[in-house]
């Protein structure tokens, strides 16, 4: 009998998890590089070195918008993950199509900031978030069908996964649609929808 | 009976200590990126050299210095994290907003080499070491009060943790002050506290 | 009776697993920074945006091969790792080199990109790989001779491991001497084994 | 009873090993950016190509000569944390300045590199081998002291990591040395060593 190359490999869960911690820290570190502190030429009191300050603002804002997107899904991965007795080679390619998503949320989130009043920048962060949402809902899809989760799951997890998947990406999914009367109007309910997952998780507990 | 996603959500101190290590790790290597060598053409002899290099030299005191603030606060961190036998999803998003604070430190920490002599980046620097100080103490509080601490945790450790980072935040604030005065003297006595939880710790030992 | 520092260096899977999974996380994220989202003063409408955005797509695909190529051989690495109870010095150092051949990826995959339509190019790309899979190759016999493998592994488990290698790596040096005719073919044809081993294994689960 | 929060920290050998190795990840990466592809005008012809990477040969060899001595110095690390049960706060603080060490590499060997007959540049390249190797010389005293090593490690194993310690930096101090006469001749002697370390360690096993 001959072993599949496929059915070997792929299946360690902690080499993937690993990869995925490094990919998130490289990613939620990279934008910090975009902060530069003032050159010393043009600051000569501390009222310069405060306006010098202030124009670096909105991009501590896209940074720590960034952030916070990245954290909700390094959550949301984790999750999964914690779940998963050991994980093969199809699940490994979901999450590095999940992980090439990370690595593209600086780029999408700076795009989003530098241009507030595109359709075109919004729907390009949305698109992002899409993927990351879709691509782990499809990872546990193929998590559940392979038996790949832990025996001892309690029933009520799977459905909890998905349901939060699916509710988080229709409220982007709304937020992103609302970008027909206002992009304005688009950002901050998204903010809104990822600072409740991120800050304020008790108001929609009873729900969610 | 349904699970919230909220009860199962970030529950792994391993990962939540990998993604701490990924950051910690490039935000400790990103100063670096700034020690550039010389350029060939205005070197001609070892005395061009080691003046090109000289003028490097605030940048390699501000290298330093920002490591060993990162150092400080890993060193805190995982003693907190040891005594941990499992994270929920709050204190994930507690450690998340701290690790937010690390990845600015290489920021802050060269405004402050930068503009030795100017309150304002006194003040930001210190602000980022009370953000890290606040939130490791109220990741504390958090693993308290939601029973994450391992049971068999000596009755002393949870008190010997928050006294250090009362007495060390209550030292930084006063250093801080001292700029009322003068901004070199804060500075000196901030040095001072962080070499000594640095490099010093025997001095103090009976203390904290 | 003296040990010999040789016999005791290198032998955690662990921290090689762990030095790889940070090496192959940077590499996999480098290439993004040369996403640049457009300068404002260009963009007046979604109109200027979509064209700039255009202009940053053939970077993308780039970004997007490197990534596939290096996940390609992530799993390829973790793989074998998988199977190992322990290390050594020699195999760390094989590993070392695989790792220098990941850290260059994205240098080689940047260059085939730009340069399509020169040989030099694809001889570059070709010999990245080739480093790549002998370093595989030979860490899979080092494993074997010493004895580093775990003795509950299948018997047919190195067979598959190593004819995965061959096989892989017969078709890319196929691909690469097309070049010979046009390297627009090469690229197709290395492009598509590399789908292959990415998201199509079941089309030739059959034969490897 | 109150215990000291010295007692407590930094007693993680896992954590410390995992900052460890992201470090040296950054580190091994970090100058991969220094390679960058040719400007698609400058080059019409695979000629073109050709000479517009032969010019960029001597950044790929600084960065394969960074990659080999950190290698060594990875290898060397793990040996020492391979055989400690647990860390505490002094070894922690002494692996932390190892880590700075290992941080500043990429930039004393492109210093090096680039001034290759310049005596300065070889000492401070020198300075950097002698922190990384008197780091790990304390590391592993203060281990012994403080008895954070397994009880079940043979009792040869203490002095063959001393020895190779002892031995390469005498080597090193030697080769350094030699740059009173001329500064290339040091570099070969060093070069050999980190090669002999790196790929030949058959031929000096019997002494070290």
């Amino acid at each position: 009998m001959t072993t599949s190359y496929n059915e070997i490999a792929g299946r360690s869960v902690e080499r993937l998890a690993a990869l995925s911690d490094g990919i998130f820290a490289v990613a939620m570190t990279l934008l910090v590089l975009d902060l530069k502190a003032p050159a010393m030429e043009v600051v000569h009191s501390d009222g310069d070195l405060w306006r010098s300050l202030t124009s670096l603002s909105p991009r501590l804002l896209v940074y720590m918008l960034s952030f916070m997107t990245l954290g909700i899904f390094w959550v949301g991965q984790q999750t999964q993950l914690n779940h998963l007795q050991r994980s093969d080679r199809s699940l490994s390619w979901i999450h590095l199509v999940f992980l090439f998503g990370v690595s593209l949320t600086p780029f999408s989130t700076t795009l989003l900031a530098e241009f507030l009043s595109y359709r075109l920048a919004l729907l390009i962060y949305w698109l992002n978030i899409l993927l990351l949402g879709t691509a782990l809902y499809f990872s546990w899809e193929c998590a559940k069908n392979k038996e790949l989760v832990k025996p001892d799951m309690p029933e009520s997890v799977p459905q909890a996964i998905q349901r939060r998947i699916i509710i988080g990406q229709a409220l982007y999914a709304f937020g992103a649609s609302l970008c027909v009367w206002n992009t304005y109007l688009s950002i901050a309910f998204i903010v809104l929808v990822q600072l409740n997952y991120a800050v304020a998780p008790r108001i929609l507990r009873s729900r969610s």
